[in-house]
């Protein structure tokens, strides 16, 4: 939808994986549709994964305990936050979709295991379990309105030409995104009634 | 138990937290018991927690196109992993309790929201949902037997005397942790019947 800011962390190493082949048809398609797409392309960013004192800049609150949880609460409240936190910050409050407070986020994921593996009596159980804690826990959580995960099963078990679909489907999906409605992300959902 | 050798990995920023008094007595008593413990503690040692080219010492199998899978693979059986990763698979190889392959671990969580947020009827939903994708989807797949989970709710919202009170209990419980019977890591356990 022309004007919609979109944000998409990315993380794989590889440009020519087909996770890489995921994010191109979306950057694609997102952007002949009139959006404007910004990739935060962890690995290619370094970006630092650990939560450590470096995050705040300046003197902590309380020197003598350090609680992360405490001084980067008070370093947000004072713009003492490092600037690679600030800017990623700043993307997910510009856009609409991949975005906290009352926008949406959608996961697009690619598996190891097959489809019946990520079922409910596969041996990796219903793959809505694996997404309780991230959708539900931390995206949820943060206010996010959820949409269907896109989930890509096994990549590296199918032919070329099952990757190929994969790859469209995604993208005829992205078409279509915005009258999405996002799932009800309740324990229903997860965990069956 | 004397003589059993017990890995800790430990990931909190500050020695005083409560979770660092949780380690301090797992040290404690099971030095008392006899046992050789040893822990990894990721903030100190600065841990690298991103999975990238870096972790492979010399050439790649396949510099075109780069597969962390693959190429860590290749690189294990080679003896051409970095250091810091082989070090710690050499503690986890060693230790009969958090570890690989037919022995045991035991996740020692603390955490934000209380028992009742996490129980199935919260906001956060049964605590054990939240496991599955660690203790199930990483640990049970590794091949560990899995203790029962060590979890202290809510210290920040409790009162000193409580949380002396999780301590102690947590003490209590390693005096007989060698007698524990693993749960049973299966759908049931996580979702209920």
């Amino acid at each position: 939808m022309a004007g919609k800011k979109v944000l998409i962390v990315y993380a794989h190493q590889e440009p020519k994986s087909f996770n890489g082949s995921l994010k191109k048809v979306a950057v694609d398609e997102l952007s002949q549709q009139g959006c404007t797409v910004t990739v935060s392309d962890l690995y290619a960013m370094n970006f630092e994964p650990r939560a450590t004192r470096k995050d705040i800049t300046g003197d902590l609150s309380n020197p003598e305990v350090f609680s992360y949880g405490v001084e980067a609460y008070e370093a947000y409240k004072k713009n003492c936050l490092t600037s690679d936190i600030t800017e990623e910050q700043k993307k997910v409050q510009e856009a609409d979709l991949v975005i906290f407070q009352d926008k949406l986020a959608l996961l697009s994921l690619t598996t190891g295991g097959t489809a019946e593996m990520y079922s409910k009596a596969g041996v990796s159980g219903d793959v809505r379990y694996f997404l309780w804690p991230l959708q539900h826990g931390a995206l949820h959580f943060c206010g996010f309105k959820i949409l269907a995960p896109q989930i890509s099963f096994a990549p590296e078990l199918s032919s070329e030409e099952e990757r190929k679909a994969m790859v469209a489907s995604w993208a005829q999906r992205l078409k279509s995104i915005w009258e999405e409605e996002p799932i009800r992300c309740t324990p229903p959902w997860y965990f069956g009634e």
